[in-house]
């Protein structure tokens, strides 16, 4: 079987993290770094990235999210933060910067920006902030594949009071609101009820339908 | 750098396909796999992907996507169609799969099952939906990351009219709702105004912050 499918089959939301075990720079930078050359609508990459380490920011979000306690045991917490709504500011510095990087202006690219300044903007705040939220998720498939390359652990988290994490954060004065939790660590030895239960997925007759 | 980036900084949004050439059989089978085995909320697996060949089928979706010619001068359109509620039966279904493949019943695991189903079914129809879909798009990052591992082009659209390629594909019937079309090829050698242009992401002092 490929790497790939090896690391895919391999991890699991770990529920219990070994707290002695940290996740090297190095190791936190490539998953970093997979998430961040990852696709998005546009490539708008309407999100944000925030790494917690602090041990009091992350005791402090641990009762607004069911008392996980991977949210501390593990050696960092990612948490993605995105784009309250699609401004004009923002639809700018994206196009801004792939014409300052590219070092010329496209036609097409152009008025492709025109496009996405007539619709976007003027849609209301909630829509947009659900498209980008989408977009997040697109990251955190590759940062759940690049971890577990690095044998590293990581429990994508929904159930949390986001009011209370984007207060914690300070994220509504950024305009950003978090869509998920990624503890990052390492399996605890003991203690964890799913570790070595099957991984179980519906059969490819059930998910996968050929329309030929 | 490790091949993972490497095939992210490889990987774009092809806008013109070779259709000559086909994706093979065995290809496909592993990015559908690497879809498969993705995580999602739960584990419930909210969504399905129609691999759609027939050229005549793509042919009437290509006017409700932007005429956009990936549909057909792909190989394969691959179709992300997201659970249209949770219900009652489908989270049994899945919580029973479980069950059954790991040859029996967890106490942790039937309250959440109970959780699940005091929760999920009540809330609106809209409201599911939209949480379904959004974990289609961690196996749409892993899918991504798959085809790029192969060198196979893979261009995602959220550009199309969703209640078209519904009837299309008897979506509706099914209790289904597109999400996402990703058509798979490759590039074509010329006529791709993107192929060369320089991808552009935002720096990882914009992309990330870290909470010491």
């Amino acid at each position: 079987m490929s790497e790939l499918l090896q690391n895919l089959q391999w991890r699991y939301a770990a529920k219990k993290m070994n707290p002695n075990k940290t996740v090297s720079q190095e190791n936190l930078d490539f998953i970093l770094e997979a998430i961040r050359l990852s696709a998005s609508s546009s490539g708008l990459q309407p999100y944000e990235v925030f790494v917690v380490t602090n041990p009091e920011v992350r005791a402090q979000i641990v009762p607004h999210a069911w008392n996980q306690g991977q949210i501390t045991d593990g050696s960092h917490l990612l948490v993605f933060a995105a784009w309250d709504n699609y401004t004009v500011e923002r639809i700018n510095h994206m196009f801004d910067l792939v014409n300052e990087q590219r070092g010329f202006e496209n036609e097409g690219w152009e008025n492709y920006r025109q496009m996405l300044l007539k619709t976007y903007p003027i849609r209301d705040a909630e829509t947009n902030y659900q498209h980008a939220a989408r977009q997040a998720y697109i990251g955190l498939g590759s940062a759940l594949i690049a971890a577990a390359e690095k044998k590293i652990d990581s429990t994508p988290m929904e159930g949390f009071n986001p009011e209370k994490v984007d207060e914690i954060l300070g994220l509504k004065e950024r305009g950003l609101r978090s869509v998920i939790l990624l503890p990052l660590g390492y399996r605890a030895d003991q203690g964890d009820w799913l570790v070595n239960l099957k991984k179980v997925r519906r059969s490819t007759a059930d998910f996968v339908t050929e329309v030929n």
